[in-house]
């Protein structure tokens, strides 16, 4: 913790801060330890406080012995400290902090007794770009999710049979991962048979699974807050010749990003690398969502790998490559894996074994 | 969901607005029956508008018959649409959406090339109140996540026995829920025991269960997006004295509540109710939280029973009533019922059994 608070003070000096308020839960928990529901981190440039209720005051101060744990009372606690630590330039999460919650700062800041001068500042970007690169820590519990989340696809494959419905499928693994140690499930399992494997983010429901349909299942573990994110499509029976065909480009469109992506790549442009094949291949209309996506403590996190997007790939970011056709009707093929950019280019986490 | 969609349109002629914009999770299913994770509903006096990505489009068309889905593309969706239908007061939920979404939406009005005047207007207050009070839908929905957290409560008490671990009794809780058609769990199942039993908001780990200790359950199933909330406490072993004196004290607390609470009172006054019962019998320092809270689509929703709440109780409206003596090291004890409000005072909607 202390090397990633470091981090974070030299965040506030690089933006000419005196503090920074930490209030989204992954965050909060990154940089404190802490996994309570509610409370916030104030970090100055020699102070580290952690702010929350009545609730959770002991377990704050078990799990962030490097904070100060101070119970929350009253709505007027950033006055309160600014005027303690003589704070001006605060600070704070745009992505997370909601448009009332800034409100009932600022007027709680306005109608203070004292005379206090602070301003609030936007540092959510600066502080996803610090969490997507990953520290050895990070890289163990990941590597863990990640290997849950192989062994359960594994252990559920060959029990895949017609006539078990998405649901049914989707507890099964569930259970087996939960058995395998994985605290949660990173997100609600997907499980989408025949014409629901085209709706890229169906809900496993009671749909029946059937011979000569594709099966999209799209699944992860969390293991101490981190989460793993793997897809695989299978054909339930024998995989015929369309199956085959689109198969076949998807897992080029995702072997290619794999091998060209490089630190200091753009993510449109590992986007674009994947895109092509897909397009050139005639189904360039199918391909609708992004190639993929930053996963740590939460399953979607920075870099974004679309078509969009101007995030910078780097040594040591973990994201997922994960290009998909989606056919109305007859179904839907994605492929997921994990990877580390390391050491130049990317290695694959994710061991899930795929058609042959 | 016509009722529901006229309720918001009653809003927006009673707040003089032409339109709100819905992005809470929440309130997007509770208006259009829309589940996926992304999208806006935008609706005016006679047009309901669902936005998501290419991910939701079909599932959205599927759920929400009664919106027009399109797809979002780019960020000017607000003033295209404003130009669209000439709006100019919009509604949106000022605690469900960030800073950060909150200055893109004025930095694309501001951009825009035609002119436009688009003011937003704050409404998640009355959003929240509107479904604080529950329909006959809701209730079913409801009544069925709680009886199932109380079936499964029943089950697993006889078998709590000393050496079993909290994580264990948490998993089991949740294979016995899920097996009786709980989509999900509600929130992270708490699981107690000893000194552990003190932290209202603790974390089920590998703590050993053992004779002579408290132990503190709190569950909840959901269902079809409804969620139950239950806490019951049991002594492992025979109760001893302290247990016994300190459960009666936190059970006469919630029952005269209960009694007491009637349509038109305030949060903080049914608060008081048992607080003063606690604090008479010497451990007002030891019930540091709310007396309840709403439940619903959310946990924790509308109206907030607490020490600080405005919020008036009226016929319809379902919430937690759930004292709590909190003692250090020894642990705590707290009892954790839903009601409803009918007929002018509370019914128990919660059968989950307590101890003789």
């Amino acid at each position: 913790m202390s090397r990633r608070i470091q981090q974070l003070r030299e965040l506030i000096s690089t933006k000419n801060l005196d503090s920074v308020i930490i209030s989204g839960p992954s965050n909060r928990r990154f940089f404190s330890g802490f996994t309570g529901s509610a409370g916030y981190l104030l970090v100055t440039l020699s102070k580290s406080l952690l702010l929350t209720d009545f609730r959770y005051v002991n377990q704050a101060k078990k799990q962030s012995p490097e904070f100060e744990v101070r119970q929350l009372v009253g709505n007027n606690w950033i006055p309160n400290i600014a005027e303690e630590y003589d704070l001006c330039e605060i600070g704070f999460e745009d992505q997370e902090m909601t448009v009332s919650t800034y409100n009932t700062i600022q007027k709680t800041i306005c109608d203070y007794p004292k005379n206090v001068s602070i301003a609030l500042h936007e540092i959510s970007k600066s502080v996803d770009q610090l969490r997507s690169v990953k520290d050895p820590d990070e890289m163990e519990l990941l590597k863990r999710a990640i290997a849950i989340t192989d062994q359960a696809y594994e252990e559920i494959k060959p029990r895949i049979k017609p006539g078990m419905t998405e649901k049914g499928i989707a507890w099964d693994l569930e259970m087996i991962m939960r058995n395998l140690g994985a605290e949660a499930m990173a997100f609600d399992i997907i499980v989408g048979s025949g014409p629901n494997s085209a709706l890229p983010h169906h809900r496993a429901d009671d749909t029946i699974v059937q011979d000569g349909h594709p099966l999209v299942i799209d699944m992860g573990a969390r293991y101490e807050g981190y989460c793993a994110d793997l897809t695989r499509t299978l054909m339930v029976g024998e995989p015929d010749d369309r199956f085959q065909t689109i198969y076949e480009i998807v897992l080029r469109a995702q072997t290619e990003a794999k091998k060209q992506a490089r630190p200091g790549m753009i993510g449109s442009d590992l986007d674009k690398i994947a895109r092509e094949i897909i397009s050139e291949a005639g189904y360039g209309d199918f391909f609708g969502h992004s190639l993929g996506h930053g996963v740590g403590l939460n399953v979607h996190e920075s870099p974004n790998i679309g078509p969009n997007s101007k995030d910078i790939l780097k040594e040591g970011m973990v994201f997922t490559i994960e290009p998909g056709i989606y056919l109305p009707v007859w179904g839907g093929i994605r492929i997921e894996d994990i990877v580390v950019m390391e050491n130049g280019s990317t290695s694959v986490i994710s061991q899930a074994s795929k058609l042959d």
